[in-house]
């Protein structure tokens, strides 16, 4: 086995978010489904824009968040995830190769348009997103360098992109070379919509062995086991994953290695403003720490500090020095 | 005269802002023009983008800018501008009609594409803005809807469209058009390049009378009248125009209509993140009270506040609740 040339490639939806602050009474009037993600179609996206206030258009897409927050930690990272051959196509692409990951997953031409995620963010900070797929649906298996995942650490796949058809299968593909080089697979669940709809699906990866890292939030974890209560759903996965993280939002993360458990607080913040990319960057955190080396409880501290940073601004790219601020908070 | 239909329509760029921090060493590297505004063809904003860092995009153009001010505060508006059927396009068309603007200028099918501004903002929170102007040259005379222009108590027009030819001759048409409706004529010197080229327009709008409500700032004061000293250029330009607006940036701002003076300082900021816009919203704050009657200080202190809103976050449009800034500054 070579020396990996990427610390992480990962697979996800290419979106540009379009974000406003709104009322809570917007997010009634609608009928939209808050703090969570919903799948809109183009009349629906068009309906929903109409009523949305001023935006900002800020690339996002969870693992392509999560690598802007490796890459800004110093990570080697790759990504691949379709976008159209039009503006908001563009405005991904940028933004991505604009941190220093390499993205080489050609546009593809004609309709539809590349995706794009309607972020109402609420006073409260919460964020309800409604994600119109558009051309990222379409990432074929062909897209694939398999080269290039065969020579990363680690494969970072997000489970909103399993739900349409051909990126599942791109995964499955990329799953099997990744594991055929001797690397890892660091999965996230990204939702419990998805999971209703492919918890099977992920169970039996995590059954057969094929998941080395596995990303949960309380609810993710909760629909995949069947076990509500927190603990007895950590106990039920862990012995399951050589490595399984848990985030609970205000109430931190835990975190179980190979029988070794760790926890962390969530990190202060002086104003929570949109908590949009909050698991994707504590993903980045915790596996910048990972790939460092560094020990459970310092890889759980990572990532509550990047998704502090997160949550502290509009958008879910990473705005502060977040090398800078590692060094800081973690005095070193 | 029947009663106006709008407080103010306004004529003006329509253009989305790209916009990036940075540090002052790419500003050098790019040989970019610090704090100023300049022109870019393709091929140079393809180069300039290539170079930014991660953007974000918010709709822009400065009379725009100064409109989404103007209805939040509370004033009837309406919007003159070329975009191109893009998704750009219909990004700006979104911004400006969700802050309840009219907006009724068909998009321009083909090439170029709609126009887009790439700002870098560097830490002192200086702006630099390179203008790719794409659609928004092509404005042509017909896409003037003369009947909104006349049912307007102000027509506020840019300086910086005054550059294109096809706009040029559309806002001559436009000023005629408020003219013989009665209605008054406020414009913005926008930049001193633009001054440069057409300054002798600009003396010969203002020597016939044409111009009622002028914005500049001190630069441009200077480049209009000739004159270095501040004081002198005041007390050149102001017999000539009704109402004349001149800022100063972080020194306030001084007016002077029908030979009253008024001065105000700067409103203060707790931190000064990005300059985008200041000027925009001083026109917008000043307008809104000029219109709702309000005396000379009340109306610069109220396009202090509403510049001290615009350059506490990024990008060139509000954020915060202006009319509830206003009247909790105002005292009500």
């Amino acid at each position: 086995m070579t020396d990996p040339r990427y610390d992480v490639i990962a697979i996800g939806n290419a979106i540009v978010d379009v974000m406003s602050a709104c009322q809570d009474e917007l997010i009634d009037e609608l009928g939209l489904n808050k703090g969570g993600m919903t799948l809109v179609d183009t009349d629906r996206a068009h309906d929903l824009y109409d009523a949305m206030g001023p935006a900002r258009e800020i690339s996002g897409g969870s693992a392509a968040n999560t690598l802007a927050g490796l890459s800004a930690l110093g990570s080697q990272c790759a990504f691949i995830g379709q976008v159209a051959d039009d503006q908001l196509g563009e405005v991904f692409a940028h933004d991505i190769r604009a941190v220093g990951i390499d993205f080489d997953t050609a546009p593809r031409a004609g309709d539809p348009p590349t995706a794009r995620c309607l972020i109402f963010v609420t006073p409260d900070a919460q964020r309800t997103m409604n994600t119109f797929l558009g051309a990222s649906q379409y990432l074929p298996a062909a897209a694939l360098d398999l080269d290039a995942i065969a020579s990363a650490s680690i494969l970072y796949l997000e489970g909103y992109l399993w739900d349409p058809e051909e990126p599942r299968a791109a995964m499955r593909k990329a799953i099997d070379a990744a594991r055929a080089a001797g690397r890892k697979v660091a999965f996230t669940l990204s939702d419990a919509f998805v999971i209703s709809r492919h918890g099977d699906d992920f169970r039996a990866l995590v059954e057969e062995g094929l998941i080395d890292i596995l990303f949960a939030n309380h609810v993710e974890l909760a629909a995949l086991t069947g076990e509500d209560d927190f603990d007895a759903g950590i106990a039920a996965l862990a012995p399951k994953v050589p490595v399984l993280v848990v985030t609970r939002s205000e109430e931190g993360a835990v975190a179980v290695a190979n029988g070794e458990r760790a926890e962390v607080a969530a990190e202060p913040v002086d104003e929570v403003v949109d908590t949009t990319g909050a698991g994707d960057l504590f993903a980045a955190g915790f596996l910048h720490g990972h790939v460092k080396g560094a020990d459970l409880a310092t890889c759980l501290r990572m990532g509550a500090i990047a998704a502090a940073e997160i949550i502290s601004h509009y958008g879910a790219r990473p705005e502060a020095d977040l090398k800078a601020l590692m060094a800081e908070k973690l005095g070193g």
